[in-house]
């Protein structure tokens, strides 16, 4: 029931609305010794904010934060670490043509709907705002997930029509050269190209992000329910506006045969891995050493500039008008959420796998 | 931690492996006063179960069950209800060639590094028969979604290459007609072929199976983490065999505008609806009273006639051989399984929601 | 795995320190709508406070706070509510002494040995300061209660050897006229007398507190391991310095025999109601609608005055000086977070039992 | 909400009605590669078992098990344990007087009131039969516990009015040699007798239960809520009949001062003890080294001979009669029902401790 905590031992709950005091977050289960690298985690949290770039939406989103508990002289203590996200700007004076309308694919009628009564105000707790929340804690799971030698990067594989080439190998370094957070040079080009186009015509564009896991232990992921892709498909499926989620060899398993899908075992540098890697990582649900690799369908942002036909919160026909800064593509800003995810569901299975043995 | 259950409130926990003593389940949150069909849940195994058509695997497990505790006179008592299905022949003599070598794509090789132990005859735990539990209790759940007008209906819509036509209209009442379990007469001959050409070429074919909910409440889905979506995904993607899980627009969405995925809300029959249902039902992660649609992919069976070089549990090479009976294609026996695994995260929002006033 | 989060339904997490910037807390699952008394729960803080009398502590905290998400318009949004309440002086300087020496019966060694590391500044998070978290919850869990007519009471009926006389009845509204919370005068004054006395002596004293909760609908509590008087017991075991808790005939009923313990069963008012109350108002788990009554025993305050054999974080022999200010006697501030701790296991089987029915 | 489930990581759910097909267990997050000894089981089993002495009720009750799933080779494979045990004699015809009345201070009404209907042979799930479940479970934790050196041992310290002198040392080895499990041969026939008159009156008659726990490594105990007492607390309340916890110093407590209260660390063999034990072993919920110990009140059995005034599940007024054969007194098989709830207990707290460093 704990709707808005994440994890089993490692725990995430997150707090706050878009237009309140501010967002936040506790972990209670963080080991206790791990160094708290405050730097590292403003570093990601600027990966996330607003005004980074041309491409992203030009509000301005304070991301300063505080640890109001859990760390003594830069240690973690295994209390409870609670982060603190104060909102720079609480006023909601541009949110009152949201307060009686409906915006098309948002989730303003299910939030009414389901609890009679929401903080309108930039979407309130469903605002994506939230998910900086999630990107502190991540900061702290990568930390730990640091120690034992595993590194999560995320890309932006898609924008549009606009894809990498699935042959080129990823070259990890140089994601983060450009801004829309594509390993391959060219492709950005064409997919800030494509952004800056639909964001001059009012319209926003989906995309997808691409990650990879390299150094993953053994044996994470707890059958039957609790499979290793399972419990990362619902964290990525958990972040706004994601539609879809694949491992492997993903959709495209679909239309193959056993013959060329199975991964033949291999001894290799003193070590079992497999020859091809369809099973991305993962059989059985639990890792087994090679590279973790999974893809995320992100839709078009909901706000656009022209007004939409809708109906008002007493079923009245009405149209819902587009103000307000807003990104023309979230891609380049999910890049650190979908990170911060992946690492919030290793660190939590890496702590579980602890406990299978006496 | 609750690795082997599934659910916050309707929790199901389920035990056994394929050649142990059987495979079994509790039910602990089941409303009291539910009328327990127990014609019905027989039906749903049978809709599962080896051995029902010339396109699954001819093996003979048996499906019959016992009630063991939390029905009285016919009705549920609000205590936990445990249904055991035996296992008709637990001899594992057939199984003596994979005790000392890992199946290409199969859990043996993670089961074995994660526990150190693994009881290999028949996949163990990890066998898909673990399943027919999870399908005794989707049995359950439907009985009580029954009540409240929810209806869930899977099918197989695509085969290797073989598809349906997206812009045809479903004919939910023809799924069972054919042993493919394909709503669309002509494209299920063709998968029907293509899954005995590939039988007989002693190899696996991926597939897909779609999910349509229709009469879902309103406000189902709890954000920020248990969307109702990413649990869905969650229970997708702990199905065997399972690579990916996309809903409403799905993967499709990377390449749409905003313009045009937005859904326009409008005034229909007195009710709130959309025009268009690319969000699938489900916005903010809450139901919004249109049709909820997603879909599974499933890889090829792992099991497949040649033999497969791999490794054996000291890391030497060896060879996997194919022996066995096996399906050389999944989908039309997870049909029964998606709808169990959907009606089982149903009936626990269901249950969710009633909590979120007092 | 939650160790700082409290309830399945009604969850609160707490967090914080009591020499850090603050404590406070989240509350995932309280309903929607409710209206948020700010005054009540200030009120309620204010019971707990240090320095309210002269029997307390007359140390000086902070307890104002700021609700910081979840409240929109005055009412519950039906989102995490988070509560922040800041340490006003965060300095430490007064705690060198403990920094390296465990005072005796305190958590010092425990949490050091567990841990590894400690925030040794005031206890840091074993301090009882992380109740008045709690207590600010109850004051929420309250406001649902009491819209369902359940009152929560909780009195002083023992300090050292003097108690109350267990046939007189309990004036509820005499409880907060006297600074010891007895509500019987004249036993509240030899109270009030010993802990004076005590405080002299530069010693502390145990006490117990008692605690009735009039009209708690029938039907709360989950057997088998979830019967709400288990729940209230570790509710109560849980708060700093309990020792014991028992219920209805509580630890009396070793000595009686079935004839005269067992509650017999009448009809009055057109209600089903129990002659006696042996029971305390909870049979097989779940409440029957008689009143709830139980009995919580507090250790004497660890700290005093006069220095104490102990041993050092190295564990060379070492004396514990009793410095700062403290309680000589725990109970009276007690009052308040036995009602809230009560009051939150409430109000979870209040949102739980609306489960067992579809 | 997992009312039926104990534990975090070694989760136990237990399942059956007193007069159904049977009762069982499953035990989700047993760690792999424990020896699992049946005999052992077996014998934990017995101790509890009906019709083992004069003392105890005369009901045959069948014992014998079966592991269903999670062993292999004698070993756990980290697979969820279940185990079954039939009911031997499944008719209710004794039953029928109860049907329609309910019997004071049983679980009839409330069960009645809450569900709305009940299994009301034998009590149903109310039934202490349930607790054969939790002794088999329990016997496997005590297995883990034996491989890190805890020794957990019950024993009757009170019936009646006849009670152990506390200040004899209690002898461990000889609990087991008489029939009411008190280790000081004299007391235990004083109890005997007492029980033997009780039931000639047709009456029956309270007890307690004491328990110590030697060899509990340090650190064992999860702040803030789930403090090692608060669990024990917790698991022996959930325990049928249960009034009462106490640990350490329990109610005593109450009465004393701080300067004779708080416990002394010393050096002692190299390790950190204290010089007293009234903290029971546990500081600031966390175990540190010391034998822990608690009491337990047990209420007298409700069944009694003589008719009893009631009313029936109209509200009429009603008789309820005495039929069946029952325990005169509760404790001696209580003895190891206190015994694995406290080992369920610890092996939790044994493995989430695992989990506190990286």
């Amino acid at each position: 029931m704990a709707a808005n905590t994440f994890g089993e031992i490692f725990r995430l709950t997150t707090f706050g609305e878009s237009h309140g005091k501010g967002i936040g977050l506790i972990i209670d289960g963080c080991p206790a010794g791990i160094k708290i690298d405050e730097l590292f985690i403003q570093s990601e949290l600027d990966r996330r904010k607003p005004g980074q770039s041309k491409i992203v939406t030009q509000r301005k989103e304070d991301e300063s934060f505080v640890i109001q508990s859990g760390v003594f002289d830069g240690y973690s203590t295994g209390t409870p670490i609670s982060i603190f996200i104060p909102n720079m700007d609480q006023k909601s004076k541009d949110y009152s043509h949201i307060e009686q309308v409906f915006r098309p694919s948002h989730a303003d009628y299910t939030y009414q709907a389901k609890y009679g009564i929401r903080d309108h105000a930039g979407g309130g707790r469903s605002s994506a705002r939230e998910t900086a929340a999630r990107v502190a804690a991540g900061a702290i799971a990568k930390m730990i997930l640091n120690q034992v030698g595993v590194q999560i990067t995320a890309y932006v594989s898609q924008v549009g029509h606009v894809m990498m080439d699935e042959n080129k190998e990823i070259q990890i370094d140089n994601i983060e050269n450009n801004i829309v957070r594509c390993p391959d040079d060219e492709t950005a080009q064409k997919m800030i190209d494509l952004i800056m186009q639909v964001k001059k015509e009012g319209d926003t564009i989906g995309g997808k992000v691409s990650c990879i896991i390299i150094g993953c232990p053994i044996g994470l992921g707890a059958p039957v329910f609790d499979k290793l892709h399972a419990d990362l498909g619902k964290a990525m499926l958990g972040i706004n506006a994601v539609k879809g989620f694949e491992y492997g060899s993903g959709f495209a398993c679909v239309a193959m045969r056993g013959s060329e899908h199975n991964d033949a075992f291999i001894q290799k540098d003193g070590k079992i891995q497999t020859k091809t890697n369809h099973s991305g990582g993962i059989q059985g649900g639990i890792s087994n050493g090679m590279p973790i690799h999974f893809n995320v369908a992100f839709k078009p942002v909901a706000t656009i500039v022209s007004g939409q036909q809708t109906v008002d919160i007493n079923g009245n026909e009405s149209i819902a008008e587009g103000k307000g800064r807003h990104d023309p593509c979230v891609v380049p800003r999910a890049v650190p959420i979908v990170e911060a995810m992946a690492a919030l569901v290793l660190v939590d299975h890496l702590l579980r796998n602890k406990t299978i043995r006496v």
